[in-house]
């Protein structure tokens, strides 16, 4: 059961002057802006997800690259636009860390197929995942992250395509990711300075940061808030990466975030991300319905 | 096996420029800065801990409350004392977020017990472990943890024990701790103003923070660097609290950041504090010679 959270307003003995009185949102009103990530519902097919998201009245969609695999691109856009779905990202890219340069030209080359993909399935935007070397120092990884995208803009400006840089929670630091914060990732986005590259803010990873307010607005400032990812963080959590929560379940200030991300001018999507084997577990149609709720009650 | 490190000069196929050549400290020439926190050979009591590190040549000791549970602290202090340890820091104070005052005037008083044990242990210094409320806003639950603070500083200047806000890794921000960065426990520590009051340095829950060494520097710039704790991050990590690896085993750049703390003035011991359940399976004695190897390797 999704338990009540504290808010600005409600904190139990809460001291006065603590934190300015911050008017949040309401939650939304109707799905018309809630897109599901194919992961959150793993288990399904391409088209059992399409069908599935149609039937529960969600407009949009997110497709992850082994979603589309047994399809190919342009067939996972029609099976995707026969069931009147809006793409709003393709998941995902990155991955420009890697101990030689064979490697990291291998990434480069890999990315370059990924916006390929992405042109054909008609996604405006590739999320990034930028990656990390285990026992590489991370200013190296972020160096070579900056040259991987460097190399990449100017075919996906081509393209039409554009690239969001995913900062990953710090627990990610090791292996999936030197972009810990959105101050790293607006840091990266305003050097390299190109109208085909911003930021995602994806709640589960940036929640704890205490600069992320400012950073959002920053990224919202400068035009490059491109997407906005939710799901909740459980306590205790079980594993590492599959075990994120639905909306509500545990401590993440959604509203507040969301609160913050609009008024940074973002009117795109609300994506539902749920990485778990939980929820995996569950029929997924009944899970559906669970995110319906926990969108328009928690979101 | 450790495994080999990139460091600056050795980075495979590093760009040049991507970041200045950095001098490292050699590493230590023997054990006397070497400590070992009890909880890191947990399946020992104390007088087995304390006569094992003292045949092993391991010149200091910090005490987990756990440890002294069973002696209380003035037998604990004998105990110690008879083996010719030095105590270093007694561990942990904290956990100053509550939802009722009623709960965070208990959390005072617990502090106020802890600060009383660690004098009679003999201990010049409390770790503080600070505290959060799943679903509290974080600043709340900072600013519960500025006034518990404010609350027992005067105690523990009077009984002459210091206290180190420990800032935890933002994986334990849930539930744990609301102070995530070195950064924050700066400003916490600059802003009560205390010289009872300085900051704790941990690897683990501080490697990956770009603004690392900046802040190591001002810590010791303002003299509150009070204490540095060591072990290593695994990949993958298979456990969130109790999965740590030894010196060597993991991405933390370990020397470059105990280069860094010296650098700051920093000459106190280095401890060693590894929660570990599949080091807490194997013979103890077997593993305090890894952790001595270790630390005399990759420091």
């Amino acid at each position: 059961m999704p338990r009540t959270r504290a808010t600005p307003a409600g904190t139990p003995d809460g001291r006065p002057g603590t934190h300015e009185a911050e008017r949040l949102l309401p939650p939304p009103r109707d799905l018309s802006r809630l897109c599901i990530h194919t992961v959150t519902t793993r288990p399904w097919s391409l088209p059992e997800a399409a069908a599935a998201y149609e039937r529960a009245g969600i407009p949009a969609i997110t497709v992850w690259r082994e979603a589309v695999a047994g399809h190919g691109p342009a067939e996972a856009h029609r099976i995707i636009a026969d069931h009147g779905l809006t793409i709003v990202s393709y998941v995902r890219g990155g991955f420009f860390a890697a101990p030689t340069a064979a490697a990291r030209r291998a990434a480069v080359d890999e990315n370059l197929r990924i916006i390929d993909e992405a042109a054909a399935l008609g996604a405006p935007l590739v999320v990034l995942v930028c990656g990390a070397v285990p026992g590489q120092l991370l200013e190296t990884s972020r160096a070579q992250i900056r040259d991987g995208l460097e190399r990449i803009l100017p075919y996906a400006e081509a393209a039409g395509v554009r690239l969001g840089i995913e900062a990953l929670h710090p627990v990610y630091a090791d292996s999936r990711s030197a972009i810990n914060t959105l101050r790293q990732a607006n840091d990266l986005a305003d050097d390299l300075d190109s109208p085909a590259l911003g930021v995602v803010v994806d709640v589960y990873h940036l929640w704890w940061d205490p600069d992320l307010r400012d950073e959002i607005e920053r990224s919202g400032r400068n035009g490059r808030l491109f997407a906005f990812h939710i799901c909740d963080w459980k306590t205790p959590t079980e594993h590492l990466l599959l075990d994120r929560g639905l909306m509500g379940e545990g401590c993440i200030p959604l509203r507040r975030i969301r609160t913050w991300v609009e008024a940074a001018g973002f009117d795109g999507y609300r994506e539902v991300e749920i990485f778990s084997e939980s929820y995996w577990r569950e029929d997924q149609h009944d899970f559906l319905e669970k995110i319906k709720h926990a969108y328009l009650t928690h979101a």
